[in-house]
């Protein structure tokens, strides 16, 4: 088994009030390299800051390090445009950041990055990959892949209060600037992602699509963003098993719909819930307000952990100890 | 802990005679890649073949992927000038792989690829580092890294009769035609990786002043190639600790004169014997021979096995598993 981290950029977070995957805007750029930096040493090495969002609520990265601490998964991190250099290992896929998804053509290369996952995942012996990802904006490049592939139009929010019509605003406009309706590129893939998709989507998608081919189980680790990258898989005409390991914070956020989404995509679900109302901590509370909900494979780790017999509660305290090294860490500089 | 492999390629071993890591000259351009994907993944990815002596003797990759697989370290692989892809997943130095030797300028960007590594280790999180090295000809730049600085001249070889002759051969070409005489560049690291390097010494280098800078604990794990690398940094006027660890190949060869080397840098050394006597098997016979000897990280990777109690009777099924399986795959293509 091997846990996959596919991290990149799209301008699409630059719009004011998208996403809440950083501190500030400027911020917000570091946040996939710092992540997969987290996820691989426990702390930023190269990228100036630890992800918050603008309340102060931790990058889910600090879950999944908590969860790798405890339990020690192999992993492998994916370069899918990347706007800032990391100290993570990773393996490139050769794809630029996505522009904003207003754009015409925000993903002009998204069928050769589409094609050079796919021969990875076709390639990696693993038996079981779990797919995670990190891309600030994510969830609306997410809403205008399904929305143009003419499956439910429904995606989550690292806010608490979802700005769903904002997003809607912003895909109607990006396919119009593609000249597309909603639906009108239901089995095309990669002219989906070209038009109103993102550079980790296509990788995710490619990863999947090749993976079950050579017969690997293939479990993507997040929420409404996997659900966009697994109707790209059935759009791409794979039938095979698939799995979303997702948070419980996902399944509670009425606006997302993620039931719906997965049952229409024939996508088991795992949902974990790490029980965060039964530890009184400032990073447990500010998930609690439904901040951030899910990312960097969250839902996969927790899951992970589940699995492995480890408590929640052992996970809460790891949580806790990634944190404060973080913390630690930052007041050192 | 982390084990850091630096993977990279110098033209010098084009030269007829110089290295056995690789079937053909052809084939050996694609060793570094290959071995850390053997390292990453336990078999060849991208990479189009398991590298193996002109005789057939596998890359060492086999066993510290076999010593991996019973202890579980931590990995991560730096490319410090690979000259064909890997999906193995890296850090980039952002250094080309390195020309002929017997030019007068094989790493033009040596000063760079030093600072950045230097500055990967320093900011490494790591209590302990232990750094390995694959690139083919290597023996010969390390020859000419110890001659330049006026260190003892004595490297070993992955051919069972060291061509130690051709490489003093080679290496003087290369002083000449940089304008140097043994010596010269004693107390600058970077001028002599420029001169006479390679981009693998020039990051091993850098990355070992960089974490003794931080109070990071570093064990270069390899023979003369890591004599060299802590040549390096001694001449870079770090004082630390530096610790070697290699196998009883290294030792016994005599014409590297490891022993020596390392008392004249006041470097530690572990020597590892994995016991290849005690089983008849073709991989071992070759390594019997002579063959080899080192690389990959393999004598680091029995120390680490050796610390935590795995018999080397049990490293060495495991390495029988790694390359029958190695084997198998190999028929399947």
């Amino acid at each position: 088994m091997k846990f996959v981290f596919v991290a990149g950029n799209t301008e699409t977070a630059r719009i004011d009030g998208i996403s809440a995957a950083g501190a500030t805007p400027a911020m917000m750029v570091h946040t996939p390299s710092a992540d997969l930096e987290i996820v691989t040493y426990g702390q930023p090495v190269r990228a100036p800051v630890v992800p918050v969002s603008p309340s102060g609520c931790p990058t889910p990265a600090v879950v999944t390090r908590a969860v790798y601490e405890l339990v020690g998964f192999e992993q492998i991190a994916v370069d899918a445009g990347l706007a800032r250099p990391t100290s993570a290992p990773t393996v490139s896929i050769g794809v630029d950041p996505g522009q904003n998804v207003r754009e015409s053509t925000p993903v002009p290369a998204a069928a050769a990055a589409f094609k050079t996952a796919r021969e990875l995942g076709r390639q990696l012996p693993d038996e079981k990959l779990i797919i995670g990802e990190t891309i600030p904006g994510g969830t609306t490049t997410a809403l205008g892949v399904l929305t143009a592939l003419g499956e439910r139009p429904t995606v989550s929010s690292s806010l608490p209060e979802n700005p769903l019509e904002l997003k809607q605003g912003v895909i109607e406009v990006g396919l119009n600037a593609s000249g597309l309706s909603a639906g009108d590129t239901a089995g095309d893939p990669t002219g989906t992602l070209r038009c109103v998709g993102d550079p980790v989507l296509a990788t995710v998608g490619g990863l999947a699509v090749g993976a079950t081919e050579s017969g690997t189980d293939v479990t993507l680790a997040g929420g409404t963003q996997m659900a966009a990258a697994a109707a790209l898989v059935r759009h791409a005409g794979v039938d095979a098993p698939l799995s979303i390991a997702t948070t419980v914070f996902i399944v509670e956020d009425e606006s997302a719909a993620i039931k719906e989404l997965v049952a229409d995509l024939s996508v088991d679900m795992t949902v974990t819930d790490p029980g965060f109302d039964q530890r009184d901590h400032q990073v447990m509370d500010t998930y609690l307000t439904g901040e951030a909900k899910e990312g960097v494979g969250m839902g996969g780790a927790l899951a992970l952990a589940d699995q492995a017999d480890v408590t929640m509660a052992a996970v809460r305290e790891q949580i806790i100890e990634v944190y404060d090294r973080l913390l630690e860490q930052d007041e050192a500089e």
